[in-house]
């Protein structure tokens, strides 16, 4: 039976030390809950936060590498899928997972946020960047969930994992 | 020598009426300054309207289409580069592209206008949508120009072609 | 630690019940060797019969899916990754792969052993198509390894992944 | 109304001085039958040449940039298409052709002659390369058709426009 996939976007180089803290977070519970986390699978920022927090407790992590080799991959990437498409690879991350997180913001996760809208994917943004949650909030709809915590973020993927499901 | 390709980004099916307008009298004015124009090559809304502009007064289109065939594909389109990619082909819209226009606004706008500044690329954005504006003035840097109406669209893209080619 | 992927290709439709019958076998022994593996993850052919002997003895299968959802998705994949690109897809199992192993022929398979060897891979290829082994052996140089039985597969997997870590 | 797009793919690095010299002549028949010519794009090899010998009639030349920038394209290309995709481009080189020619052969090539047989399209091989015609010969089907030389190469390429349009 199909595993469940659950994706974590944010800032590379522009991450924040809360956004750090909150996807190393966010990863762990991901893994606690026996959820596959995917993340851009790059050795900087989220990606490196959320996959090291999941294998901090065991979890299994997915990168999906927009590289065409593993040179910059994260040390805490178990499975390394190697696209060598750069933002293209973005595509993927969202096609691949069943709810989607945005922990941060800057101007890839604003492009993952919104193509994963388009594409009708249930996504949950934990930013404190009011202008990214004004604009996503009228946009969104149903699909999306504004929260203020990790604790909160992961209660929204559960109540959307059991939409899926439906 | 290397054409100069300015690419138009704009909604599909949420095309308003004044988006389409719009579209047609930029796609003119590309052609009219001899610089090609890409869009994403669709038979309706933004793309359409911006192919059809650009065609009437005697310019060349291409469309990068995200289908693997032509059926979905403007009849103002001479050039259709067939992806079969999805939203993964608004990747090759934005690296193909010298400067880009957003006319309108939508979830897979946002997305291209976003991808497109973290790829260091020169963005007009003209729109109604307050929330977007506010948004991408914060994050967009100096490759961002904001403006009001076709003409500043236009004098934003010339702007930006000349440092391009400083 | 990264985790060893080996990439098994193979006809979807085309395929043989021999191809079929020594997917299912390699499936088996990839996973007795604690390998991931990675196919096109499609519910027929090849791609299906590797992963069900993958599963067959608890191993651990992603499969690069070209279609944007899993309404095709064979039942013996865990990890879906849905990349709605078509055969572009087939880029991404080459470069996530530290060995490809190709059973049975088709243009599928063809088109994927030399875009493989192209990219400095490893490919084993196990056929009965004698005109692709002709063709193959005049253009794979050390990186192709021809064998004429499941076992030999294994065996030269073995010695290439020697290779990519020496 | 959409132009006829006649996509040329051979060497790059590998290519003989009768691959280049064929590749040129052939882009100058594609350009004096009012066909669009595409191609890899790159500044070398059959990419380079077929392209020059299109714009040596004042033909219009389109590349499909495997890079994520035009730094190694060809001087001939007039509408460089940034992928930033690298082989996976050749999946839209397919894609976007009425009719395929491969002028020479190498891994890349016969990955893309294979590809596009598997997507149905037309193909028309020029090669001395004798295991690669008897591999295509017995996989190609009604689609391929080998030729000696470049005369008999544009016929072909007509005679399989005759059937897209019928």
């Amino acid at each position: 039976m199909r595993k469940i996939i659950i994706g974590v976007m944010g800032p590379g180089e522009g991450a924040t030390t809360q956004d750090i803290d909150r996807a190393f977070k966010i990863g762990c519970s991901i893994a606690q809950h026996d959820w596959i986390l995917l993340s851009g699978g790059r050795n900087l920022g989220v990606m490196d936060a959320v996959s090291k927090g999941a294998k901090s407790v065991g979890g299994l992590t997915l990168g999906i590498i927009p590289a065409n080799d593993n040179t910059q991959t994260s040390d805490f990437v178990d499975l390394a899928i190697v696209t060598g498409m750069g933002s293209a690879r973005n595509y993927i991350n969202i096609l691949s997972s069943d709810v989607l997180v945005a922990c941060g913001m800057g101007m890839g996760t604003a492009s993952e946020v919104a193509m994963a809208l388009k594409a009708k994917k249930y996504v949950v943004l934990l930013t404190d960047n009011d202008e990214s949650k004004s604009f996503f909030q009228k946009i969104g709809g149903d699909n999306l969930k504004i929260v203020v915590n990790e604790k909160e973020a992961i209660e929204a993927v559960q109540n959307f994992l059991e939409k899926t499901s439906a």
